[in-house]
């Protein structure tokens, strides 16, 4: 077993900025320690928009704290978020967060991403692995 | 893409007590939901202690809310539990949890957990697919 606090995740440089700006996120498991998914606590701060769409991974955001939307890009449908609330994207998904006020989210992903990598221009992140068939 | 609330957790009748009545848990994201991991909100109230060995699965518990502490029983090393720090247990981990004051985490497994299982004698789930390697 092992053990990681928030300064460890800062005190070994993963605590990174993401997503051209608009968050920041501490990387406490990446596909390094094997254990078949990615964990990071997010902070996207109030007002901030992120464009993202991963391609290669299916993530799920649990809300901690604050408040903020969602959206589908495909069909242009929003969910409010809050804490309580999960939304899970998979490849097909292109979606909008926006915060509305300080967002606070934890994040997993599989498969496992690297965690010093940052989005490209369409918001994703480079294959890392065979990807979970979702819901179906 | 999906999003879930607690309340949506609670409705489908997936948050359950477990840990031999020492914790409750809502089941946001199983098996069924075919993205690689589950997700679940565990709360543990204070005082309480779960006797827990994961023989199939690996596991990560994020504390959101509350203190306490976790032994690796083999060892009889212990760390403390806070806000911000992660525990990652895997098929050797054999451990305690005990909650100081309520302590309220997120876990994530790998393999998926179906959602509807409870501990067994041990503190063990059932397997429920392959078992990622471990940092090694």
């Amino acid at each position: 077993m092992f053990v990681r606090t928030l300064s460890d995740v800062r005190d070994s440089g993963r605590e990174i900025v993401i997503a051209g700006g608009s968050a920041r996120t501490a990387r406490f498991i990446t596909a390094a320690d094997g254990v078949g998914f990615a964990f990071s606590d997010v902070s996207q701060g109030a007002g901030q928009e992120a464009n993202l769409w991963y391609k290669h991974h299916w993530e799920a955001n649990y809300i901690v704290e604050g408040t903020g939307e969602v959206e589908e890009v495909a069909t242009g449908r929003k969910w409010r978020l809050e804490p309580g609330t999960i939304y899970v994207v998979g490849p097909e998904d292109r979606h909008v967060v926006r915060a509305e006020t300080d967002l606070r989210l934890i994040s997993v992903f599989n498969p496992p991403i690297m965690g010093d990598e940052n989005h490209d221009a369409d918001g994703s992140y480079p294959p890392t692995g065979p990807i979970p068939p979702g819901p179906g």
